[in-house]
Order: C-alpha cells, then sequence, then structure tokens
C-alpha cells in the first residue's frame, strides 16, 4: 500500500492517496466520442464512474497536439513553461526545423518525477515511443518504469524499468496503426497495478481511430468498449482514476467530403514572394494519422519584412480564425516565444493548414481527414472516479484545465493537498 | 396531415416532412446539461431519440446571446444577415443604447413565414415575451400563432393567433422566473399539434435554470427531466423533432466562488480618459439572469482616437480572449457592421465584462454568476429525432451551425430538398 506523502512540483502541491492512481489521457478523444458510447451502453463501467465521481469539460493547451498536452498534463503547466510548443519548431539560429520529441527540450520537472522522488511506484505507458522520452524525463534511477505499446517488446530493465513486457500484459506487442495499440497501454497499466509493480500511473493512448472514425462509427464504439473493460479493472483494482483528454478531434473536409485544406506556403508565395516560412508542428513520424495536416501553424516571415502586414492578410483567408503575433500569441496561448513563429495562424473546426500540395501525402487518408490543432479540438472531457470537493470542486467551475488532472486526481474524493 | 411543400427562405430550400415537426431552442443548454442529465438517466425519451436519431455539437453564432441565436435559428442566416446582433445597439445618428427585441430591426425574412406562406399550419411558443415581436415577423394574417409563456393569459385570436392558452395547455401562466416558463412552451407545443392547430413549430425556451444551476444540481436534473417528458409526448405524436441550444452556459467566479467581472469602462476611463463608451449587448429587462453581464460586449471609441491603441490596450488585459476592429468582427464573427461598437471584446471560459460598478445589479444573483456571450458558450448540441443522410449528413461533418436546425429536421430521416 502507498504511503500518503505530499510533494510539490511547478508550484502545486501533491498529495496522492494511498491507493494505486492512475491517470489517462485518451488521445483525441473530444466529449463526442464518449457521448456515442454512453448513448450506446458501451461504457458501463464509465458510466458508473462518472455518477459516483465526475464529468465535465476542460480547456486543454493550444496547440492542440498530442506531445504539446502530454507534456502539460504531466507537468501542471502550460507549454509557456514546458518549452514544448508542437513537434517541430524552427530553430532561429540554424534556421532548421527541429523535431522538440525530446526531454532535452523540456524545460521544467515532471510531476511523474516528483511523485518517484517522494516514493510513489511510477510507470508510464504510452502508445507511441516517440513521447517516451519527455514522459520519463529524470526518472532514470529511480525504479521507474516507463515504455510504449508501440516497442513494448523491446523494453529492458535496464532502461524502461521493466522486462518482458508481453509476459506481463499476456499479449504481444501491438502495431502502431491499431486500436489495440491503445488497448494496450491501459492493459499494461493494469497489469503493473495487478502486479504491484506501480501504483502512481500515466497511461497514454494515440488517437489511430478518432482520426479515422467518427464518434457514432462501429470501429469508434467498439474502440471507447475496449477501454471501458480496461478502465473497469483499474477501478475494480481500487485505483483512483482520472481521465482526460490531449485535444479533440474534428472532420476536416469540404463540401465534397475531401479534405479542406489551405496550402498556407503556397499562399504567401504568390502573395508575397518568396522568403517566408510555414511550419506545421503537428507534423510526426506517425503520418498515417493526418498527413501532417492540424489547424494550427507557425509563420516566419522573411526579413525586414512587416509581420503586421503578413498578419492582416492571412486574417482574412476564409476559414481562419484567428493570427497572433509572437508576443500575444505567448501571453494570450501560453506558447514559449522563442518556439513558435512571428505568427501564430489558428483555423476553424473544419479547416487544416498546410504548407504546399507536395508536402503532405494525402494517400494514406482514405480520402477524408479528421483532425485536430486548433481553438475547437481545445475543450476536452475530464473524468474522475470520485467526486470533487472543497477548492476543487471551487477550481473546476472556474476554467480548469486538462493539465491540472494530476491536481484534481490526486486530491479527488476529499483527498486534500 | 400537412402535405409536402417546398419552400424558399433566405437562399436554401425546405420541404418539411408530411408529419408535424417542432424545432427546440433550449435556452443555455450547454452539452453538459444533456451529458448530466442522461448519465442520472433522467432523459429516457431524449436517450432513445438520440439512438434513433442523431447528436452532436454545432456552432452558434457570436455574441452567443438569446436573440441573437433566436433570429439567426428561424432565418437560417448568420447575425451578418439577420442585423440582429444584440439586445442593445449604440444608434450612431443619436448616440443612444437602443433595443433590438422588435422586428423593426430584422434585416430579413423568416423560415417561419415561409413555412405558413407555403400552406403550414405555423406556431411560436415562446418563454419571454421580448422574443415575440422577431419571431412573429410577417405572420400576421396568415393564421399564425404567437405567444409566449409569460404571457400566456394575454394571448388574443387577433394578435396572436390563439385565445385561451390556458385553457389549451391546462394549465395557469407560470412565473417568467421558473423552470416552469420554459416547460410550458414545450407542453404549449404538444397541446397545440394534438389538437391539430399547427404542425410546423418553433418551441424556444428560457435559461432561468441554466443560469442559476450548474449540470450535476438537482434542480437542473429535475429540470431536463421535465423537458424529456414533453420531448416524449412531442415524439409520441408523431412529430419529427430537432433541438438545439441558443448559446452554452459557463461558471463566470473568481476563485472565491464571487462573480469574475472586468468593468471595461472603468478600465478605459481610467486608461485613456472619458469619451470611450461599452455597450454590454445582453443586458435586457430580464436582469435576474445574469445581471446583464456577458462575455461579450462592444466598444465606441472616443472620435479622433485611435481604435487600435485602444484594442491593443484591452487585448493584454486578463482573461480577455479577443478584440475584433469592426470590419473583422462584421467578417469573422459575422456581424452587422453597423450595429456593433468600433471594437468587438470577447472574454474566456471565466470571466465576463461589465461596465462600470454601479451599471450592474449583482443583488439578484445569489452570490455566484452563471453566464454566456463568449467563444466558450459558442458550441451547442443538436438533436435529431431522425437520422441525416445524404449531403445533409456531410453538411452534420463539416462547420454545422445551430441555424441549420431547421433545415436539419425537415430533412433528416432522408426527406430531400
Amino acid at each position: 500500500m502507498p504511503v500518503m506523502q505530499t510533494f510539490p512540483c511547478n508550484g502545486r502541491y501533491y498529495t496522492p492517496p494511498d491507493r494505486p492512481l492512475a491517470v489517462l489521457c485518451l488521445d483525441g478523444c473530444s466529449d463526442e466520442y464518449l457521448n456515442a458510447a454512453l448513448a450506446h451502453q458501451r461504457m458501463p463501467h464509465v458510466a458508473e464512474m462518472i455518477l459516483r465521481g465526475h464529468r465535465s469539460v476542460v480547456r486543454g493547451a493550444l496547440p492542440s497536439f498530442t506531445n504539446v498536452n502530454n507534456t502539460c498534463i504531466i507537468t501542471g503547466v502550460p507549454p509557456a513553461i514546458t518549452g514544448i510548443s508542437g513537434n517541430f519548431f524552427l530553430d532561429p539560429e540554424t534556421g532548421e526545423a527541429v523535431m522538440m520529441n525530446s526531454a532535452a527540450y523540456l524545460r521544467c520537472p515532471t510531476i511523474l518525477a516528483a511523485a518517484a522522488a517522494a516514493g510513489r511506484r511510477v510507470a508510464i505507458v504510452t502508445a507511441k515511443d516517440k513521447l517516451c522520452s519527455i514522459l520519463s524525463h529524470e526518472l532514470s534511477g529511480t525504479g521507474s518504469i516507463c515504455f510504449s505499446a508501440e516497442k513494448a517488446d523491446q523494453a529492458k530493465q535496464d532502461t524502461h524499468g521493466i522486462d518482458d513486457v508481453e509476459s506481463l500484459v499476456g499479449l504481444p506487442t501491438p502495431p502502431i496503426y491499431s486500436a489495440d495499440a491503445s488497448v494496450y497501454v491501459l492493459r499494461a497499466g493494469v497489469a503493473l497495478i495487478e502486479s504491484g509493480r506501480a501504483d502512481f500511473l500515466y497511461l497514454s493512448t494515440t488517437d489511430f481511430i478518432q482520426h479515422k472514425h467518427a464518434p457514432e462509427e462501429e470501429e469508434a464504439l467498439a474502440f471507447m468498449a475496449a477501454i471501458d473493460e480496461q478502465v473497469g479493472r483499474l477501478l475494480n483494482l481500487g485505483a483512483v482514476v482520472g481521465a482526460t483528454a490531449d485535444h479533440g478531434m474534428n472532420a476536416k473536409n469540404d463540401a465534397s467530403g475531401r479534405p479542406n485544406i489551405l496550402y498556407l506556403q503556397e499562399c504567401l508565395d504568390a502573395q508575397f514572394g518568396p522568403g517566408h516560412r510555414v511550419i506545421c508542428p503537428v507534423t510526426d513520424p506517425y503520418v498515417r494519422h493526418h498527413g501532417g495536416l492540424g489547424s494550427m501553424v507557425s509563420v516566419h516571415v522573411a526579413p525586414n519584412t512587416s509581420a503586421e502586414k503578413i498578419a492582416a492578410w492571412i486574417a482574412e483567408q476564409t476559414g481562419i480564425t484567428e493570427v497572433h503575433d509572437r508576443i500575444h500569441a505567448a501571453h494570450h496561448l501560453e506558447l514559449p516565444p522563442d518556439r513558435i513563429g512571428d505568427l501564430v495562424v489558428l483555423a476553424g473546426r473544419d479547416l487544416v493548414i498546410g504548407i504546399r500540395h507536395e508536402d503532405h501525402d494525402l494517400s494514406q487518408l482514405n480520402g477524408s481527414l479528421r483532425s485536430h490543432g486548433g481553438r475547437y479540438e481545445e475543450m476536452v472531457p475530464m473524468l474522475l472516479s470520485e467526486r470533487l470537493q472543497g477548492t476543487h470542486a471551487q477550481m473546476a467551475s472556474q476554467d480548469p484545465r486538462n493539465f491540472d488532472i494530476f491536481d484534481f486526481t490526486c486530491h479527488a474524493g476529499g483527498n486534500r493537498p
């Protein structure tokens, strides 16, 4: 049985309960996926958990991308402090687009490392291996566990804190482009608690299904049912469970059902000539999800050019909802000013912003597109297995964030920091 | 039995089915109210309707206020075309704040009048009497019915198309500050269909309960249950039912649970001196709901002043999320440029914007505040009793609007325009 102990992290105090605790990040799980699955009675355990505990809608971090929000969730602070503003940023010194999937870019400690330092048995399981570097920041030497479903068979005691994951879970490593990759994450969480190997868990799934299927489709319902089964097992083990999402998900198609894309680099080249540079920070190695297309991009304007003029022009394009200059984006979107463009551009519910036609491979998309990254994927569900009380109930009725989830989960049910 | 006939209105064609049709505007019904009531099994008819039909989230018009969105819903077009941008606007000729609760300010025809002209038996029932003027635009002489629950006992054949509403409904006129005022609207709708007096209905409730109670509170659950009962009766009568909301609803309190208000007029006076004017377009005669406080205001800057400078300053204030100049607001928020300020200002999820302390009576609020008006009350539920097919299913997967509800309801179930 874990001992109740208080630890600080990034300006807050956390007192996890003397029971196993599992925080789930359900990648791309907009509220509609819960609505549909609950309506079809495919989530009986979650239905019961909500009645006993809490369900609401919370605000994620922008851009509404996976690594941005996972990083916020495990630190309890916005991207302005984590430093992780997307999968890519343009290094001002080299002019190169640099991938930020590494803890080297993380600018603050994590709740997970703080919990481990306070004596909790920490385990992190993620679907995509790319997240492991950031999630396991400062965990080496603490006896903590961190591995991905994608590379479950490659986890080693020395490097991941665990050997032979497949035996523990009782299933072979799943393909990353599958619903199973996510369910495997939760199964592993159950097995880790069951075997007494962990009592403070972060379980982060992948949004492969949500990119492919709308909430009412059978594939989505079956996926939510499989998640529900594992949530039920976590609850049966006596775990306190908190769940949120990194971002929502919307169809991004035109009236003919084809991807609705504004190729902003082409527009800027045509309108203002060469020299401006559009960065799509959603781009990652897992292109089959979204073709590198999301609803937020950074724009670096050419030297000696008025960013204001470019901003005003972009703001008038159909489907563009917000254009912020660097300082305003840093302040109001809570972004690190050195890891965004001169301009930050957001698109509406049904539009994604690309670079040029040749920069995005749409052949993997099966004709239509579901994606995220903008304001309309900012609001996400929050579920807790215990009821909120006192200051945390008050906090939940203000402007609660998805990156408050560890705070809420630790202190739900009246457990006090 | 009504005859299927196609009629045009504001650029679309509507072919309502040969059954009674009822469109419900559930005032202030954010998706969370449905989630909570469904979780507690307090909406069995809606639960069944969703399974057979459709549930999703659609985008309302900004500002997310009642008369703005009711007007959009009955016309199928945004405020830029309806001309109704709030309860108040500043008349540039007189410098006076003018109330827009009159059809004199409406700039386009309504679907309701078009349906009546096409031979449908139209009835409109609204909770608040203030909406009647706009909702009944061009209906006189068509035999249509329009009355409010608030003044049910005052409805007369000559002016409202109906006498003795209390006998028809079987209940006395309810108090306007009550849950009953809304339930009465739906009861009246049921009675109108039952008695064969109407087959094309618009039923618009009031958000008294949502302003007072969060989704999980018993008062809210009981209210949703009462609505559900009437929806069940509409469905039993064979009606096609579509429902949406005019706006969502959020708590607007600080950490102590007190109303979280930015008194913008005071700030502008202090920072820039007198001459600028803040207009709160949520202000209406029904002050007990929200004290005239919402999350969107217009600002008219003093003559010979740089609106840009004022805008930049406002944009930096904590909790302010968007500041648009007149032209940009007209274009991107779809507002009529002559009925907004030089600046349009939106606040975040937990903040409202006021004028001065003395302009808002908080004594009616019972200590805390729930309100709307901004971007975080823009997304609202849509429910349909039939499944969407073909082009309408495609439309629902793009950027569907709450003011598409008549289009969706008329053509759900494969009924074609």
